[in-house]
Parts: structure tokens; sequence; C-alpha cells
């Protein structure tokens, strides 16, 4: 077992001038005494004695001097994000990418691992928990742990990072997933639902200037994460965006509405997922494995699977056109196997955002496919630790239930 | 024409600490010194100079003594919200609600006007700059007033306080309306959809400790303001929650779909507004004349009446489902004429969303009719704008342009 040692190894919490000041530069480049002297109103002595905190704690560094063409040339500070590391898993049905992250939310090392959700919390922690020690492989490294964040393909109340009723998760409800992994690791965890954790890397790494974005997610089911005035709208239960098991429009398709996975008859997956599109080619006597299996069968030009491709994309669209209208967002990016058949599901996933969205909400929206795909979660997660365990009320009053103080 | 002096009349700025100190007072009850040093951890004579700086100012006021059971008995103050006045205008299509607040957002005196929004900006905002003239009276007033915030039925760009492509405002796209009624009132002014308003209006005056609401308006016409995280959801280009003009679930109502007012076919407003009702009781040979008298007829127990009110709660209703599961607001608060027939149209409202929303999302869901009714605009108004003229970015550098900096 690791033995990591406490949140930051600060040796102590920072007054809360110092944690703001460490904000600043996180979200700015280099900067000089004056330079924050000008930016935050504080007393040259005030600025000393917190900038010299933050240089002794290791979290800023020095960065040379400023050009000589605009006076005395002056030391220059930038945030050091290599001050500590971040253990990160996003784990889904059947697989689980794991990444060693630094405060900065880059991914240094990665590890993808198969794994069975429905065996349990106790299997698939403990596997987390042996994957990231290995990832750390020596005690140097574990000694400068600062967080372990998690993503999981279900409901997660994120104040106390239970999860609650999840369809796909089999032994999992009220599992608190702090509780286990903060006993192996003793640091800070972070725990997010896995759509939540993609919609944060696409924005936080692709479009940190926008305030509005939706995740999509179509793989074997269909989820989305918001960005809502730019942070992560849970909702009250934490399934904000869970529109997998919204009543899909039913022009669309079957005559009949299919039964879903979840239990209720006529939902957007049921109609539109991967895995009802594996279930229609089986009934239509082609037999396939896995979503992947689909998709490259609509690359390779085979008609079923294209059209099959093609109305998910249009029974999606019909779902997503309606998120357009009640969230006005400037930038839909969609991830997952299906957005991999490209202009196949996106197609028919455009032309309905378009036909029915509201005029002035569609003017300028992008709708885009992912360009982080498999590492969109991880780093939505290092984002998102960075954030909770850098916040002013963490470095202020360290702990382990970050949540709560988010 | 009003002779108003410039923002909050303070005589300059105050810093960045006293400005919070003052956001302090307005979001708890009486404190005394030493309560706030204990909340701040600031020093006390740094406690002294900021909060001699708010009684100075007219922005706290003594509270008397604490009681003499806990030791020394000491002075306690508290935030004075009648330091200054707000004068707030909510107007829709054919009427408008003008009041004058105090800086708590507490109604003082309320006048209610006819108004033809499509008589264009000139008018309309003429007439409501005569209104808050004549509501102000005396000039002694006049000199207290610290902003002016207006709603209008129409999409808004908050930033700027411009109208953009209104569906039924003639005459207003494009117009600036701070730079209308901030050359008359010389304060901050303040703009806001009037469905956003009356959310906030709700949320603040009777949901306080929820994070997550929604605000459904079914009037004339039917459109959403979303509290999310526990602000002000409005989306890139202002229009989010405007749920009147998606597709609506078809299956409800007429075989063929309705021309709606903006010009699509089949929208929600199309089948289930209160102008859709008006023409469907015309269509049938019962012509009315408001949307009132459609709502009567139903109390009456006019078979017509009550089956369109509940087919009309119906289509509200699934579009209502699709925006709880997308959303997962803890409360829905349901507001405007149509919601005056009572369980007629909120019975098949609930019937949907509790058929078609997420289970984990109705699980604690409450549904209830708006206890504000007529005041919900002014009110959300009027605590927008303290919120936008009391902000830490105001005092610090007092401005008229607060969205901004909001």
């Amino acid at each position: 077992m690791a033995t990591v040692q406490a949140l930051g190894n600060l040796e102590g919490a920072v007054d809360q001038g110092t944690a703001e000041l460490l904000n600043i530069f996180r979200t700015t480049g280099p900067l000089t005494r004056a330079d924050v002297s000008e930016h935050t109103g504080w007393a040259r002595m005030t600025v000393n004695s917190r900038l010299d905190r933050l240089v002794e704690a290791g979290l800023l560094e020095a960065d040379g001097l400023t050009s000589a063409s605009r006076g005395r040339p002056a030391a220059q500070f930038r945030f050091n994000p290599a001050r500590g590391v971040l253990l990160v898993a996003d784990i889904g049905a059947s697989g689980m990418r794991l990444a060693l992250c630094d405060l900065a939310g880059e991914v240094h090392r990665r590890v993808d691992a198969p794994v069975d959700i429905a065996a349990g919390p106790d299997v698939v922690l403990g596997e987390v928990e042996r994957r990231f020690d290995q990832m750390l492989g020596d005690q140097a490294l574990a000694g400068s742990v600062w967080g372990v964040g998690i993503s999981l393909p279900g409901p997660v109340e994120f104040a106390t990072g239970t999860v609650v009723e999840p369809p796909i998760m089999t032994g999992w409800n009220g599992t608190r997933v702090p509780d286990r992994l903060g006993a192996h690791f003793d640091v800070a965890v972070f725990v997010e639902n896995d759509v939540n954790a993609m919609a944060l890397g696409e924005q936080r790494a692709c479009y940190p200037q926008v305030r509005d974005l939706l995740f999509l997610k179509t793989g074997t089911g269909i989820g989305a994460g918001i960005i809502a005035n730019g942070s992560l709208l849970r909702g009250a239960q934490g399934t904000a965006g869970d529109i997998g098991h919204t009543w899909a429009d039913a022009e669309d398709a079957h005559a009949r509405r299919p039964l879903c996975r979840c239990g209720k008859q006529g939902c957007v997956e049921s109609y539109a997922s991967g895995w009802a599109i594996v279930r229609d080619l089986a009934t239509a006597g082609q037999p396939i494995e896995t979503v992947d299996q689909a998709v490259e069968r609509v690359i390779f030009g085979d008609p079923l699977a294209t059209s099959l491709l093609r109305d998910a994309g249009r029974v999606v669209g019909s779902s997503l056109a309606h998120m357009v209208s009640v969230l006005n967002p400037s930038v839909v990016v969609v991830g997952g196997q299906l957005a991999a058949a490209g202009e196949h599901f996106l197609g028919g996933l455009r032309e309905r955002v378009y036909a029915r969205s509201l005029p002035l909400a569609t003017r300028d929206l992008q709708i885009t496919r992912s360009k982080l795909d498999g590492d969109a979660g991880v780093i939505g997660l290092a984002h998102g630790l960075a954030d909770a365990v850098l916040s002013p009320a963490n470095l202020t009053e360290p702990g382990r239930e970050l949540a709560r103080r988010a």
C-alpha cells in the first residue's frame, strides 16, 4: 500500500490572500511583484510576504527577468504545476483509463485497463488502487500526490461522492467512494459522473473562453454533460444531462416503442444508442459483438448499418435540439463511439438541431466532434481536482471533504 | 425630468474588503465587531475601519446590543436596506408593473399600467420614465435612487442590455435599453428577460435555499427561467429557457402541426399557449377575447375549455419532463394565467413529468404554483439589481455598465 502524505504537504495552511495569489498565477502568465501589486492593489510588503510563502512552498517558481525594453528588468514568477501529482481514473462500463497528471491537469502517464463495472465497488476500486500504486512506482513520487479523482458511469451525489441509484452499476448503490479510496491514499478524493468529467475536460482544454458548452456522449449509452455560466451543471440529485432516458421523438423510427435497458419504453437510448444499434443489426440477421463493429460497418459502406446510424443521429438530434433551446450553448461537442461514424451520424443530428431549435440559439452555434476523444474524462477530472485542492477554501483549511466546500 | 444623482452617492468608491464586508452583512443577520473578526479573520483594526466606513455611508446601522448571557453586551450592526431606492419595471406584451423597492428587494410602492410593447422602445420606455418620475414624487427620494431594472418579453443580451431579435416586440431589435434609461436616470440600468426575472424573484423570495429551480410561465406565451447552481442560466445569446418555440410532442393534439406565431410549425406555443387556446375556442365557435376568459370558463366548468387546458397541460408537461431530465431541478414553480386554472392545467403537466422524466430526477421534485404571482418579476428585478449595484466590483469601481462585471 502506498503511504501517501497528507494533502499538499504544505506544512500547514496558508492565509486567504496567499491562496488567492496562487489562483491569480494559475490563471495568468508569468508576473512580476509589481504586476501582482497592480493586479491586487495590495501593499508591496503584503505582496512580498505572500509571494515568498508560495515560492518557499514550491508552488511558484522563478521565470527569468522581464525584457529591459520597459525600464529595469524585474524577476518574473510563474505557477509550478510539477509541485504535485494528481491520480485520476475515468471508469466506464467495461474499460477504464488511468492517468498521472500535474497540477495544471496535463497528463504525464496514462494506462488503459479492462474493468467490469458490475463486479462492484470492492473489485473495481481495488483494481484502481493497485493500478495507481503501479503508476506511482517509487515512494518519492507517491509522497507528492495531492489528490485522487474518479469518474463513474452513473449518477453521483457530488457533495459526498456517493453513487446514487445507478442503472448499470450493480452493487454500487450508496457507495461513498471517498471513504474507500481516502483510506488507501490519504489525500483528497474527487468523484464525478463520467460525462460531466468529459464536458469539463473539453471545455478547459479546448474551449477555455466558452462559458456555455454541451458535451454529448454517444457510445453504448447516451448522455450529456453541461457547462453553464462557466461551470458544471449537476442538478439537485446529480442527474442533470442524463438525456438517454428521456422520451424519444417517436416519428423517427419504430412504430412500437422499444423496451429500454432502464425498464421504461421509448427512451432515446432504446432507439439511438450503441446497444440499440447492435440489437437492431442482430434482429436484421447481422449479429455483431460491439458498438465499434457497427461503426466499422458504416465506415465500410454497409447500407443497413449506415441507415441505422443516420436514424440514430436524428433521434439524438431531436433531443439535442430541445437541449439547445433550453440551455443556449455556444458549442456542442459530440464524443463517443457513434461520433466516430462522422457525418453518417452527425448529419442527422445537425439536421434536427437546425430545423427545430430557436433560430437565435443556432445562429452562432458550433456542433463539432470531440478533439480529446478518450482523454476528455481524465483531463476533466484532473482540472476539477486541481481546482478543488488548490481552491482558497482548501488551502486555507486543508481537509479531505473537498466537495462540500467546492 | 428627474435629476437623480450618480450611483450610490457614496462619495467615491470603497475598498475591496469594505465591499466584501457589506455583502457579509447582506446575507447574514446582525453581527458584532467580534463576529466579523471571527468570520473574516481580519485584524480588529481592519474590521473597525471597514465597518465604520459602512456606518458612515449609511449602509450599516446600529442594531442594539447582544444579550448579556454570553459575557459583556456588545453593539450589533445590520445592513440598512433603506439607504437607497431601486426602480423596477416588469414589462409584458400588454401591461407592466412598476415598483419602488429598497436595497433588500422589498416592494414599497407598486403601480400597474397598460402598455403596448409593439409601440416600440421610444413610446414604452418614455412611459416607464414618466411613471418612475411620478412614483418618486419628491426630489429627496429621487436623490436616493441607486439603480433601474427593466424586464422585457423577449431575448436580452445581458452584458449590454440589448434586445436581440425579439419575436413579438416590433421595433425593439437592437435597442440598448441602458443608453435610453441611463440618460434620463443617471444610475445603473439592469435589463433582463421577463421570465428570468420571475425565476429569480421566486427563488430569492420563496426558495432561498434551493440552488436548482425552474420557473415555467404559462400565459399568452410559454417560457421558462432557469436557476442552476444558484444563479440565472441565460445561455450564450440570452435565449436559455425559451421552450415556447421547441418542437411539441405531436401525439397530444392536432394531426396537422399548427402554424406558430414565430413562423415555424408545431411549436409548444402553437398547441398549448394562452393564444392557442383562444384560437381553438374561436375555431369551435366559442370566441372569447382574452386568456383570462378562457381560464374563467374552465373554472365555471365549461367542458371544451377544460379539455383544451388539460391537453395544453400535457403538451407543456412533455416539454417540462425533458427539462427536468436535462436540468434536474428540485423545485418547478408554475406561474402565468394558465396556472390559475389549477389542477385542470397542472394535472396533465404532472402526469407527463412523472411518466417521462428520470425516476431519480422526480424522486424529490416539487411542482408547485407561483406564490408571488404578479410580483415575481419586480421582486426578481430588485434582487438582481441590488446584487449588481452592491457587488464588490461595482462598489470598488462604480459605473453604469454593471452587467459586464456581474
